[in-house]
């Protein structure tokens, strides 16, 4: 590297770091509030749809070309502040010796599940790097064509009890009856598998900051099927562990989770530098319970983005005001953006978050 | 009437009046906490499936006498304080001109649903003796049956904002995308339908109550997909006039929602003697949230009867625990009873928090 390279490397560097979305990771002021949305790159993007024609969910995840154009997908599209790195939180899974497959208009099927004990003892621990080789290298990918941008990537995973509710339930579901039955009926076992997927979920969490993933996010998607008591009883334990082992990788951790604004300061007690919540509660008050020395990030209805302007620009407003100037604020949905939502929304609604906070 | 049936009307009505399910609801000490459990007439019971076996759900609802059978069946079996009417939220939809059906495997659907404001205009308001005369009829019969042994019927229907969303959606979903939609993009024709709805499920309130239902629930199953702000602009009114019409019929009202722990103050107000939680909450919360002038019922995760009885015995004790003795609490689930129940633990849990509170 010659050292012009090597300034230009700074220089891209240091424009990462004090891109909008980092900064308010690290609660600092930004001259605008940044935004970025849950599953961005998707099916309501013509572009994605082109792909997804030729190719199945499994193909584009486990090929770092097509994963990192569609992950570019929604960042030329629109003026959002973060990428996140196209795939989906399953797919360690079948490292693990799990059987998965997308099925048309069901979503995630395990086509081999956990049934019992003994089926949470054969599960293998596997290096990221050999069962999630292809995200690995996508993260390099967009990397290297966003870092000159300035425009930060983000990493993600499942967090274990969502994917402990898939596989042992085999698919999504209201409830995850089986899932929560399996857990109040082998309660060794359970602790067991989520130990497993702490270790799998933490090593290919810190290789994706590794492969230049500026910041990792967290998902717990069905945390909110579990009251309370038995968020802390079955969830915190492992949660906390993997926060702590994830702060190796030096780079910002979001915690999501959505049915969880009851008891945001169990949450929050799990770790993480950004609290991820859903739309129930508003953003003000949900803030004060996760505390201010955490930033925070969402919160709109997914579904607001379905309706006219007028009515979204009202729930936005909402949640800016709620706000107001404290920094630390990313604007995002409360769970993944709708297949059904019209672009010219969602490029108006970044538009409009960066017009009304600057 | 002779003077003694007169007499033993009133003892039996008096009786009626002193059970323990209708002194919780009206914050009377009980010897022992009531117990009735949601959907507690249904598919984990043998002599249920064996009446579906040969009926469909709708035969079932429309037949007084299977329905006052279903009903009495969990009364028979295990030791609990209420019964409810067997039927179900969405047949009122049919008397207002929408088709329905209960697809196997896959829940109610709607064969013709509203898709704009013209469907609301052409929704009718029937009155419930016409539309549903059967389960009106259901009720004077589990009545006749019931009020010797000083068991209350309860009778219910679904509240506007969770018939709405079926009537728009078509059937069950998680997000209720459709619904939210036409809900912010037509708030006028959304105002109608909720209006219209208040007007349909009062009435059948009331005609239940006069049939002899000694307590009444609303069912918001689903205002939980709504934010906190967005259930007081689109729920809150509809439930308050409802609640208001209702209160004609002189009997408590229980007011039923999940997924709203967050603003269980906001749903309060919108009327009922009875406040029903869902599991997510400490039931001792909640009810601080909700306020100890109304009564609360609730709140066990019904996946908890699903595990080892000594896994359920501390959920229940800590449900009962967090109580302590103040009067008012009716024992329920969060949310309706699973079919994989085993009928041996309903029994189990019934006899059990009265003996623990006795």
């Amino acid at each position: 590297m010659t050292n012009v390279d090597m300034n230009e490397t700074l220089n891209t560097e240091s424009k990462l770091h004090q891109s909008r979305f980092l900064k308010a990771c690290r609660r600092e002021p930004t001259d605008r509030t940044p935004i970025w949305l849950m599953r961005q790159a998707g099916r309501y993007m013509a572009e994605y749809r082109a792909i997804r024609a030729k190719h199945s969910m499994l193909e584009v995840i486990q090929n770092p070309q097509l994963a990192a154009e569609v992950t570019l997908q929604p960042i030329n599209a629109f003026d959002l502040d973060a990428a996140i790195i196209f795939s989906d939180i399953l797919p360690p899974l079948m490292g693990m010796g799990l059987e998965l497959d997308f099925v048309k208009g069901v979503g995630p099927q395990l086509g081999r599940c956990i049934e019992s004990p003994a089926d949470v003892e054969k599960l293998t621990i596997p290096k990221a790097e050999d069962c999630m080789g292809p995200t690995l290298e996508a993260i390099r990918l967009v990397r290297q064509e966003l870092e000159p941008r300035g425009v930060p990537l983000i990493g993600f995973a499942g967090a274990p009890f969502t994917l402990a509710c898939y596989s042992i339930q085999g698919g999504g579901s209201k409830m995850y009856e089986k899932a929560k039955r399996f857990m109040f009926t082998y309660p060794e076992a359970w602790s067991q598998l989520m130990h497993k997927l702490v270790d799998v979920v933490a090593d290919y969490l810190i290789q994706q900051a590794k492969s230049g993933a500026s910041a990792l996010q967290v998902f717990d998607s069905w945390a909110g099927v579990l009251s309370a008591a038995d968020y802390v009883r079955f969830i915190q334990p492992y949660n906390t562990r993997l926060f702590q082992l994830v702060q190796s990788a030096s780079v910002p951790l979001i915690n999501f989770s959505t049915g969880t604004s009851t008891h945001l300061d169990e949450v929050t007690k799990c770790g993480g530098d950004v609290i991820g919540v859903d739309w129930r509660m508003p953003i003000g008050k949900a803030w004060e319970m996760v505390g201010h020395n955490h930033a925070i990030q969402g919160n709109l209805d997914p579904t607001a983005l379905l309706g006219p302007w007028e009515e979204l620009q009202l729930q936005v407003d909402r949640i800016l005001d709620d706000v107001g100037d404290r920094p630390g604020h990313i604007f995002n949905l409360g769970h993944g953006i709708l297949p059904p939502t019209p672009i010219e929304t969602v490029k108006r609604l970044a538009e409009y978050v960066h017009e009304r906070t600057g």
